[in-house]
């Protein structure tokens, strides 16, 4: 069978079994989320003994260290997915839930209702806990899936699906509800992205690459996150000190992850009196600076920063920094050269707090607070797919209710126009 | 300057002018589309003169009498565009409206609210009205707007977009939140689909074709309407005058409409009861039948339906008709060649209805209602943009809202994680 052929009839069976999945009760799908954790829970030596598989061809492949640990899975991990799957089922369903509800003056009864979007491809790289936590999102909100995982992790991936699989066809799932594609060929990912006929969104979850790659080819709709490029603007009212906690914990809680800050802006009127304790704070806690001509006025010692360093991602303890005249310069900055994820202002003036809110064209904005709490959980959504910076459909953490659509059933006695 | 620095520099000043219109009240909006439709208003004897330039070249390239109306603006028509504007105007503005908001325990307080997308790129056919039409739904919800015509009515359209932006920016709009490419470069729509990082979704508006191109080439996320495949299926406990009623409605009021019906589903219970009558309406309506074997061995005269008969959107007098064994075939086939937009069950049992609105996978699914109701006008929307055969982002009636976003406002006390 060429590859074409069978990414297609995986696309058939995922869009039949999203048929079936319609009709699950909400008390049967969480059933069936319980199963897959008991299963999971269960086979965890079989998990096991294909992670090492793959551990070892990462060891001859010479793959970094932190690659190799983002690949293993050991005990706590599967108690991890086995956790997470359980508090899913635990969360409310938002399929069926009532957006609203109409009676027209020609008696027509309209209702707009949450319903599944249907078949979702989820493509990902090499962490093997994304298969079980991004499977049971789709599976609790009634719409089937097809993951494609990165070949490091192709025997974990695996097995872990089998288990879900066996696991959740016990308790009524119908079981190419949630499919792996086997195959690494990198061309599987072009096929499932163009299939627009079978697949309703896919959601890319890795590196900018990766998402430019699925951007480039698909003909279904696109859910991604490309960067985060996070801000904090420290106006002149702002109480200093919390300024400094705010950018200490922004930038150095979690380096790595997407709502962490890579540039700080400072209002001209306190970078005087703010550089210095920011210095001593990033000297603590192995940060570089990279200044403007301004911060490095201040502070002489600083690396300039260069034109690139604005759009930068670093995902590192890496902060760079810029004195501007106002606001209003803030706020350009931060649309111009940000990611549109999430940037903070730190003031006590209550109207430059809500021009910013207003004006900073960004998935969550902030006032005096970390951005830190950019997260389905802090948000109280209970689960996160991941977080959109997007702005159509889905925009910041995606939940279960980003998982769904919705449709129009409308109730007549014979009405026509 | 190439066409590509063209269309670049068209996406930068709607970029900047997006910025500005964010800032702009809903008091100062609705004054801005008044003063659009004051100066459509003053402005239409220039406008029917660049009418009468499109006209012409019409009638020169041999356009067919449909194309030569749908181009054609008269009084009534200018009459039509200006009440149009001032409806938009009076009706409720959803930027800025509240989805939800939480304390979470922390203390943070997250607010969910409506803002503009941001940039609306909007590429349709001939009929010029469309041009006002569009460009003034954006503007009340606070987008930029670049609108990309039809070459037929290019001298209209250069009329009424001059028109709109001397009203507009009078009473304060920036001028280039309305801009219209006014090269007929074909190449144009691709460069504009493609600037991903200027222009924020893209709604094409017209035939399939015109579609696929544009999601063919499209970087941009796509708003569409593919087409209006929809269907009635007649249960076997309908109400048999009431079930002819509204295929007739749903045939023949307007046919060559999106939410016309092109298939008609018969239950075999009651096919041989009904096809007679249906029969003598087809005849008196001028209704083509196009019918399956079941269908024929009842009514030898019709026309017997082919496979591609299915899946075809007519839009013309013309109505393909399968009687099917029960709800489950009726369903499948609506689910199989639809194309998910209207679908209508006419029946008594309740649990039928309640089961082909649960499992017809549509915008818009009736129980004993003509489908002709999908639209933004009689879904209490007050406007509509287009409806779309999508399920991301919008689903059916695209009206205010559809064309708003929203953004997460997080205020704090100094939180940090």
């Amino acid at each position: 069978m060429t590859l074409h052929d069978n990414i297609r009839q995986t696309g058939d069976r995922a869009l039949v079994a999203s048929r079936r999945m319609v009709r699950l009760s909400t008390a049967k799908k969480n059933l069936v989320l319980q199963a897959m954790a008991d299963t999971l829970d269960r086979q965890r030596e079989l998990i096991k003994a294909a992670n090492t598989i793959d551990l070892e061809q990462a060891a001859t492949a010479n793959l970094s260290a932190a690659m190799i640990d983002r690949l293993t899975l050991n005990d706590a991990r599967i108690d991890s997915m086995v956790k997470g799957i359980r508090e899913v089922a635990s969360l409310p369903d938002p399929v069926g839930k009532k957006i609203w509800k109409r009676i027209r003056p020609n008696g027509l009864v309209i209702e707009k209702k949450r319903v599944p979007l249907g078949v979702v491809a989820i493509i990902y790289e090499s962490r093997p806990n994304v298969t079980a936590d991004a499977a049971v999102l789709c599976i609790k909100t009634s719409n089937a899936v097809i993951l494609r995982g990165g070949k490091e992790s192709i025997n974990s991936n695996i097995a872990i699906t089998r288990a879900l699989r066996e696991g959740g066809e016990h308790a009524g799932m119908p079981k190419d509800a949630l499919q792996l594609i086997e195959t690494t060929d990198r061309d599987a990912v072009r096929e499932l992205v163009q299939m627009d006929n079978r697949v309703d969104v896919v959601i890319p979850r890795g590196g900018e690459s990766l998402i430019r790659a699925v951007v480039e080819h698909a003909r279904v709709p696109v859910l991604k996150h490309y960067k985060g490029v996070c801000h904090v603007f420290v106006d002149a009212s702002a109480d200093l000190s919390q300024a400094l906690a705010i950018v200490e914990n922004a930038k150095c809680q979690r380096p790595g992850v997407c709502n962490a800050i890579e540039t700080l802006l400072l209002h001209q009127d306190i970078a005087q009196a703010f550089l210095p304790a920011l210095h001593d704070m990033a000297a603590r806690r192995s940060v570089e600076l990279r200044g403007c001509a301004k911060t490095i006025a201040v502070l002489p010692s600083c690396k300039a920063a260069m034109p690139e360093d604005w759009p930068a991602e670093y995902l590192d303890l890496i902060l760079a920094v810029k004195v501007v005249k106002n606001l209003k310069d803030a706020v350009t900055h931060i649309n111009k050269y940000g990611s549109h994820h999430s940037d903070a202002i730190i003031t006590a003036d209550m109207r430059n707090a809500k021009r910013f809110l207003k004006e900073v064209d960004s998935a969550a904005v902030y006032v005096n607070a970390s951005t830190r709490f950019t997260d389905g959980g802090e948000f109280g959504m209970g689960a996160e797919m991941g977080i959109s910076t997007d702005k159509l459909h889905a925009r910041g953490p995606m939940g279960l209710e980003e998982l769904t659509t919705y449709k129009y059933l409308v109730s007549g006695n014979g009405q026509v126009r």
